[in-house]
């Protein structure tokens, strides 16, 4: 029954070319006629409202308050904070007209908005008792981007930003952890991605920030993609914007600052990291459609009414269900929702009927099983509960997988060159990090959390050891 | 117990004044250093959450799914539309660089997405099976303005944007009087803002549409504000942008289409609806905080437990309610929340706890009443619904008592120059709106949808009369 979708390139032949076409084919999207800037169409849209969804409470939950700031920087304020500024500008978009007027002061449309916040913490924050705050924004930031994705790297893309002040640096960098936790917890529980945690280098951190956290996923063809980051910025944007604030003890003192966020590369993500050649694979709980109900010769009498029984029992128990009953056929249909990779499809025949069941498929494995009419209710709530099981196992065994130890350079490039990453000793020199760019075009990932030494060395430069560090080739 | 903040202007001395220190003081906004580009601090945007989590289920009620679209509009695609491009050319903000290089096709931040969606219209829609499309977009848009003032008019506002294409014109005039239909009930279920309803006259009508419709709200000072519109634009946009189908019988076709919105105005509306001199009187249903607890004496042994209490059981019921236990004064609390406009608060004091009792203070009314402690969890729920009640009530009647009829346009000038609306018959002529505009510096709001004549010559020019119009002096 199983017809495959030729219309996409296959995943080994052409990875690139395989993203894209699930990219357009799986409508998540749509190029517009500006280069990277994408149309990010219901189905890309729902499953980011999904991850909108999760996110937002857990960022209430944890005593976050929304807030919305202004879409532009004027150039000004933005060159307040020199590390920042120097780190943005090049890929700055810049408004200097206004209303027919060549602007005084030009606009820079935020690529980011540490300014944005740094300055109106400077103007509400007075007293310890206004301490801490803690913020996040949902909008979308433009980085003025050579080479473009969909959803990878764009030059609009969507995202949250939080941005939090606080009267002690233990408190910051708590926060600091805590919300690489949140998108730890993201990726376990909705996305299905397992993700490796660890601090930047000096080299790969956030242009102002002290310290910076990643967490990184890896994709099928064996490179790392940068999926979110958390900064500690210490007092240094509080300081250049003049933030302060009177403490208990009477002194006047300058809180320390986080800011963190995720966009919608997260989309890309979950595409390359569980996708297949017949499309999409989506995980259960963020899936915009959890179940696709297939009518099997819909004229036949009963097969319509009980697919619509289904689908109403489905969607009392808030099931993301959908019924396709248009004239379409079920192959067109069957490869259709295979492309959007709807965790279960089921098929409703007349010959399934008279013995009083339904065929249901699982979308990761392919997989098919014959249920009863009567366990269809308690039958997909754990089909979609062991589905986000396999596809997280599946790709945290891909992951264990694709971690190697290296000793040396040789090693290290053989490793990145085939797949996944290098595990290393590290020196703490940009010039290793350096070297190892030049050489195999990689990057130091992050240094994971758990910083147990394989070798005394650094495997670039034989000089002694500080870091563990994990190389890999990257988006 | 009422201690008055002091701190405002009030409302009948200068109603701007007044306006501008409840953005302040209620802490709803904050000004960035850019003009027009308001800050929307936690409490305003609060707001806005709750009406795009009302609209956004109705929204998706009726059909709709959520896309979002590039910020930014190639100069080459703006142009398409002639009368489009005219009406908003002058208030364009224009992004002339990006990457450090200068734009061949300049960049418009969009002012809104006609062109955009009308363009990716043009490439998904090919056969009558792709219709209707009946897409919405949240995001801010940017108009550069020279005369701001926070939510009524900024360069920068938040808002949603529907955009829809329909096979015949029936289902397209449908649809803009379905959403506007949604405002309305909006206003009466959220807001507690009654609307006038009813179409604009050519002069006023969107740049590029075929008829516009209005909701017409009216505030404290006597003025209207458009609250919200929907447009029926034909096919001319469709035309512009070339989008076709095949339909049914095998002919090429044009589709017919709509556009409407809402924005953070509607804030500004519940502020000049609602307000008093002791500031923000928030409508129950829409109010980030429904319930403040307020302790007195709260170093008084079970004063905090009850209040404790008293917050858990509201909050199980899914009550938005804040029990403030900070060091702070009760009298200052009880000022802070009346200026946020907390429509109910709760004063748990140690006499109160004696007497199994609390005192309940009603925000619209500023009156109290003694409520038995195992009565809350009823009387709470109650006392929100009856505010919502008698807010909308006391709206509906100030509007009622302000639309008056005019039969000369002495008459007309005399009604706007005091307050409202002059209900008058049109002949239709631009010149007439055009000499009330001179005259008194009022607009047409709409022609509303009860067209009962009350004369049949018009208020004006004393030509023959076609339409029943509202003037007034509008924000």
């Amino acid at each position: 029954m199983d017809i495959k979708n030729k219309s996409i390139t296959p995943r080994d032949v052409d990875f690139a070319q395989w993203y894209t076409d699930v990219c357009k084919k799986a409508e998540l999207m749509d190029y517009s006629n500006v280069k990277g800037f994408i149309i990010y169409r219901p189905y890309g849209y729902a499953i980011w409202e999904e991850i909108q969804h999760y996110l937002d409470k857990e960022f209430k939950k944890t005593g976050h308050e929304n807030v919305y700031m202004p879409m532009v920087i004027s150039e000004s304020l933005f060159k307040k904070e020199k590390d920042h500024i120097s780190g943005f500008a090049p890929e700055c978009l810049i408004a200097t007209i206004g209303g027919g007027q060549e602007l005084q002061d030009r606009l820079i449309i935020r690529p980011t908005s540490e300014c944005l916040f740094t300055d109106h913490f400077s103007h509400i924050i007075s007293s310890y008792r206004d301490l801490p705050k803690k913020y996040n924004q949902w909008c979308s930031v433009v980085r003025w981007e050579k080479t473009t994705r969909p959803f990878l790297r764009g030059s609009e893309f969507l995202w949250q930003e939080g941005h939090t002040m606080h009267s002690s640096v233990e408190e910051a960098k708590e926060e600091t952890l805590r919300m690489l936790d949140i998108y730890d917890k993201l990726g376990q529980e909705l996305l299905a991605v397992p993700f490796v945690k660890g601090r930047k280098t000096e080299k790969e951190k956030f242009a102002g920030a002290e310290e910076t956290y990643s967490i990184e996923a890896l994709m099928h063809d064996g490179k790392a993609l940068q999926s979110g980051t958390t900064h500690y910025f210490g007092d240094g944007f509080a300081k250049a914007f003049g933030v302060q604030y009177l403490d208990k003890d009477g002194k006047i003192k300058v809180p320390y600052q986080t800011s963190w966020g995720v966009s919608t590369r997260l989309i890309g993500s979950i595409i390359m990291v569980h996708g297949d050649d017949n499309g999409l694979v989506l995980p259960p709980f963020v899936a915009p459609i959890q179940v696709a109900i297939i009518p099997i010769q819909r004229q036949k009498p009963g097969v319509l009414e009980e697919c619509k029984r289904i689908y109403e029992e489905l969607d009392k128990l808030n099931i993301r269900v959908k019924l396709d009953d248009s004239d379409k056929s079920p192959g067109w249909k069957f490869s259709e929702y295979e492309m959007k990779g709807v965790p279960l499809r089921i098929e409703v025949g007349p010959r399934d009927l008279e013995n009083k069941q339904v065929t249901i498929c699982k979308r990761n494995t392919q997989t098919k099983e014959i249920v009863s009419l009567d366990k269809i209710v308690t039958e997909v709530p754990t089909l979609l509960n062991l589905i986000h099981k396999e596809m997280y196992q599946a790709a945290l065994k891909n992951l264990a997988e694709n971690i190697h130890e290296a000793h040396n350079i040789d090693e290290l490039g053989e490793i990145v060159n085939k797949s996944g990453y290098a595990k290393v000793m590290w020196c703490g020199d940009r010039a290793c990090e350096d070297k190892v760019k030049e050489m195999f075009n990689a990057t130091s990932r992050c240094m994971p959390f758990d910083q147990i030494p394989i070798d005394n060395k650094c495997a670039i430069c034989g000089k002694e050891a500080k870091y563990v560090v994990l190389f890999a080739k990257a988006y």
